[in-house]
């Protein structure tokens, strides 16, 4: 087999255990020629919001075909099906496939991404082995289907196919966009996730600042929006457009989680002037 | 060169230093084209007993012919021997192959597989240096030799034969097994790992309560043996076979670990009832 | 794309977030056979010294042509300027390319190898866009240049030429040697990293004491100069030269820098007998 696409796998089993190696045996047994990359293995354990995030961040990053494999799967041996997708523009040509357990990990990528299609994994042919442990799907299950997948076997092999509509989707709280009286746009959203250096990111994406003035509210603090790190002196708050794409808040020089201690879901306010700077 | 097998490193080096990176510069540096692949390197510093475990755990999940290279290693520059071991049940076809300190590492590994063939690593040739560090023998003879025996260079020419007999093993405490008097077998054993989620590993085999009833006993504390997570409430431990294939307590939703508090060795029972369920 | 070199990744960005693998993405969407490999992740935010001397340790034990990848990037989206060097003894024959901000980052590995060659990368076409992120050079240029470069772009394809007398170099505590009236030799260096095990690192080389009786000052006690750890008994310090060739201190089988509490820049001192052993 010398065809191969990349294949990056994101879990909550951190990097102490062998849990994630055991994962790559099961790839470099079906195809050692796989170019695998881990896109996180430090997803909180068992926070599916986390993992949802990070995956929804990275997909656009990724080779053409690219097969993401993910598992943060607290109901692992319950009822919760397997699943596998294809998404994207083209449907002979996706822009890439997903694997892993079917509890609303994958909804911010196909909240992005149009769905081409969609199998329940019931093929047992493409699992490690007939009889797979109750508790560890991703080196039994979702590890070695994805390798398949990446040394292409069609999708539609691996399964039945199942309707895209009763996928499900994990439920976050909505973006809101309102006018307010002096013609400013207000939007409402909220805190997604916070990085190693501190930053904070947020669901609202960074199209709607484009060329405007803008600023941002949480918790009472006023935070104006600028263009990078050295547009405020070192230790204060600014406001940007991260590199994903979303409004973050950051601290220059600093840690801005530590100043303003937020937690996932707390609420942020985006006020836009709407005269082009 | 192209025909290769993977590799796997496990160290106690950690994350944070460069010391994993420059093995596999010089593994890429004799066959940039080998398949790596990172155990873990987050052993405790200089514990022999829990990379032992990592690496029997491991080993069964990796393609025929993977070379494993381990440092783990407090007798660097001392008299303990250098040595290069093939496993498995075909002499022509091995399982496996595992390259590091003669220290006990491999102990594990070799309980559970027959050794094929041993050898002192004595031959510079294929060390990265005729003059290598007092203090960094994963450098400059474990992973250049792993790099070669990856490549196809055969085992016999690493050095001069040795005899399994002298390796060297590292006792752990043993597993007993006794019948009593109403017919129940209790099987007594020692906690060899903890997890990232908190789990805790016994040494107890999981055949052992395959389609039986069953139960723990760990500091006066019983604890019911199930199938998953999902079969005791939330907050709720449970008993269990692990994805390994070993007797594990966990806690569904939590960290068995902080809720028990158990040490590397701390005794547990295992009580079966024999009578099929 | 058949050929390639090896490239390496540096950074401050840690293993939580995704950042690391994204920059992979942008590299496996240039090329999927380039055998990256991380040096590490986990430089101290905005740390360039740090950056600097892990450069400078790990450079010499990578094949020829590698190309090393850094992001320790206080300054992105300011006006620093993105390089690309090439560096070794060959002009036809890099030893190694590195490709990163102008901040001092590379300065350890300049003085120790000469510049062959030295550009500006301002041509966008081996960007990943030709719009950037104020943020994330590290995936929009570094990384997918330096996949160009693995690939065999020609260095001076990326950008303008630039004088090396112009490379920002980072001003480290400079090491004094001096000759005392005993005939002994006094080298006055500088704690320069403590790595994972609390090994302390200093930068004066271990050439100096090559064959000699010699010890080491630090906070007026002074420590005995020995080949390896169990060369004194279990909870001693000792001072030895480290696997990177450079004077350390250790404690055998425990942690230096906890004994020590040694910072950056701590001065150190060596005193070497000018008689042969």
């Amino acid at each position: 087999m010398t065809s191969h696409n990349s294949l990056t796998l994101l879990s909550d089993f951190g990097l102490t255990d062998i849990y994630v190696s055991v994962m790559k045996g099961a790839i470099a047994a079906i195809n050692p020629d796989i170019t695998v990359i881990d896109l996180t293995h430090q997803i909180p354990p068992q926070n599916i919001a986390f993992g949802r995030f990070a995956l929804m961040s990275a997909f656009p990053y990724f080779p053409m075909g690219t097969v993401h494999v993910a598992v943060v799967d607290p109901g692992v041996g319950s009822q919760r099906r397997a699943i596998a997708l294809a998404v994207g523009y083209d449907s002979t040509n996706p822009t890439g496939f997903l694997v892993g357990p079917d509890n609303g990990l994958w909804s911010g990528v196909f909240s992005q991404y149009p769905i081409i299609a969609a199998v329940e994994l019931t093929n047992r042919q493409y699992w490690r082995t007939s009889e797979p442990s109750r508790t560890f799907h991703g080196r039994d299950i979702f590890a070695p289907v994805g390798a398949h997948l990446a040394s292409g076997v069609p999708l539609e092999q691996l399964g039945e196919a199942i309707s895209p509509e009763t996928l499900v989707t994990l439920e976050i709280p909505v973006v809101q966009t309102e006018t307010l009286e002096d013609s400013t746009t207000r939007i409402t959203g909220s805190i997604q996730a916070s990085d190693h250096f501190g930053n904070l990111v947020t669901n609202i994406s960074g199209m709607v600042v484009l060329n405007r003035e803008w600023s941002l509210l949480v918790n009472k603090v006023t935070i104006s929006g600028k263009q990078t790190y050295s547009d405020v002196p070192v230790g204060e708050l600014l406001a940007l457009v991260g590199s994903h794409g979303w409004v973050e808040i950051a601290l220059n020089g600093g840690d801005a989680q530590t100043r303003l201690s937020l937690e996932w879901g707390d609420r942020v306010q985006v006020l836009v002037q709407n005269n082009p700077r």
